[in-house]
């Protein structure tokens, strides 16, 4: 049984789930709505000042949770492998700016090689940025994501792919990202959330609901309860395993985007309150 | 290694590849092209006398692999559950009048509750036809798919899954279909394609290939040799787990579907002879 969430206290949101919203506006929405909590995806950090941002958020007493997102390491081209180490530097640049503890990685894949040569890709990816992260203080956590994005968004699609790597890497500053919406359908998910505890590796949990049906393969996720995964269960899992950080509400969705945004939040508060 | 395909003795069509042909057409069409085997979905039977589609089956020299598809077995509506295994029953009446030896299927899901629970109704579901499944000689191949359709087409999502449920109601009518769109991103497929052979309960093995972008989740599915299967290497795999039946190309797509078929019928023998 997952325990009750009583207050907001441990509420993150995520840039993009309020994507028509620029950083200020987020900062002073979710600050305004009780949210502590904010994980800053990067472009709503182009062309910004980020000791200025960083000011505004220490002003309205916000909690930077990760920065969303680095990755993308696997190519079969050498010079594209190269430029994702340097977006990947920056990105770690980035986060120390803005007081980000943590990135989430999207580790990539690449169509034309194989998944085994594009998870070995990502630890040599990650291996090469963790001095630099390290230096930083930004913890690394890979996040494995669902099955359908194996073709070109990430060769680690299971939490057990995820284990296998961080364990491997075996550093405190690399751990995992657990996202109901990548994991929801893995029987061996609550295993598998339990050995990521057991390592210490587990560093974020993201939550948002599958729809029935889902349309768009990015687009189209659902507030918690709109969908068909049970995420109190997998939220107590989470628990059992030792997390005590924030649940992040990360929510990619054309028909929520639509909407007045205000509202929206309050919409989120709600599910997180009565559904999460 | 993989064998290389010399000649299309081994090559199976299903009608709906070849979406817009009636029965009459594809059996018409396949023969001509030199393909003797074919897997026929049951939506080309509606309003078919099934004496007569036999007969033209047999007058055209075609080989029925299996008809396609009974499953859909979980739902939380009691009547609705009755309905599918009337469903079922009347798919293995279509298969033995048509002489089809296997009929697929896609297990189901009801995302109104857990996927555990709509395993254990599937094993249910399948134990309640077997016995008409047997006397009417025809065998049941579950069919793993995707976790994408974990939401409501199926609940079971690997092929570990499907090695698990064929073992467990162990009959030598009830084994597995094995495909590669729904499989190959699974990190353990070589090792759970050698268990299922091992059993006996390697059933069927179904062909295309994964379009990277993939822009619908039903009907975007690619030829052999458009996106990032090794069909080859999977195989490879099928042959050495003792797979001696059909390789039959199952394509779902908007976009070659508003091609020429013949045309098209031509490129997937192609793409059978040169990518598979």
């Amino acid at each position: 049984m997952s325990s009750k969430i009583e207050d907001l206290s441990r509420l993150c949101v995520h840039t993009l789930t309020t994507k028509p919203w620029d950083i200020g506006t987020c900062v002073k929405n979710y600050s305004a709505a009780g949210i502590k909590g904010i994980t800053i995806w990067r472009n709503v950090l182009e062309d910004r000042n980020l000791v200025d941002v960083k000011k505004m958020l220490d002003d309205f007493g916000m909690e930077v949770v990760s920065l969303a997102r680095g990755g993308f390491f696997p190519s079969i081209d050498l010079r594209r492998r190269e430029m994702a180490i340097d977006d990947n530097l920056l990105a770690i640049e980035q986060a120390a700016s803005v007081g980000a503890p943590m990135i989430v990685l999207v580790c990539g894949a690449d169509a034309g090689q194989s998944l085994e040569k594009s998870r070995e890709q990502i630890a040599e990816g990650i291996l090469r940025i963790l001095p630099a992260a390290q230096s930083a203080g930004v913890k690394l956590a890979i996040e494995p994501l669902h099955p359908m994005y194996a073709g070109d968004r990430s060769a680690i699609n299971t939490i057990r792919q995820a284990n296998e790597m961080a364990e491997l890497i075996h550093s405190e500053w690399v751990g995992i990202a657990a996202d109901v919406y990548h994991l929801w359908w893995d029987p061996d998910l609550q295993a598998g959330i339990q050995r990521c505890g057991s390592h210490n590796n587990l560093f974020a949990f993201h939550v948002c609901d599958w729809n029935v049906p889902t349309i768009d393969f990015l687009n189209d996720r659902g507030l918690m309860g709109d969908g068909c995964i049970n995420v109190p269960e997998i939220r107590s899992w989470v628990e059992e395993a030792g997390f005590k950080g924030y649940n992040e509400v990360e929510i990619f969705s054309d028909k929520y985007w639509a909407t007045d945004q205000k509202s929206y939040l309050e919409k989120i508060k709600q599910a997180y309150l009565t559904k999460t």
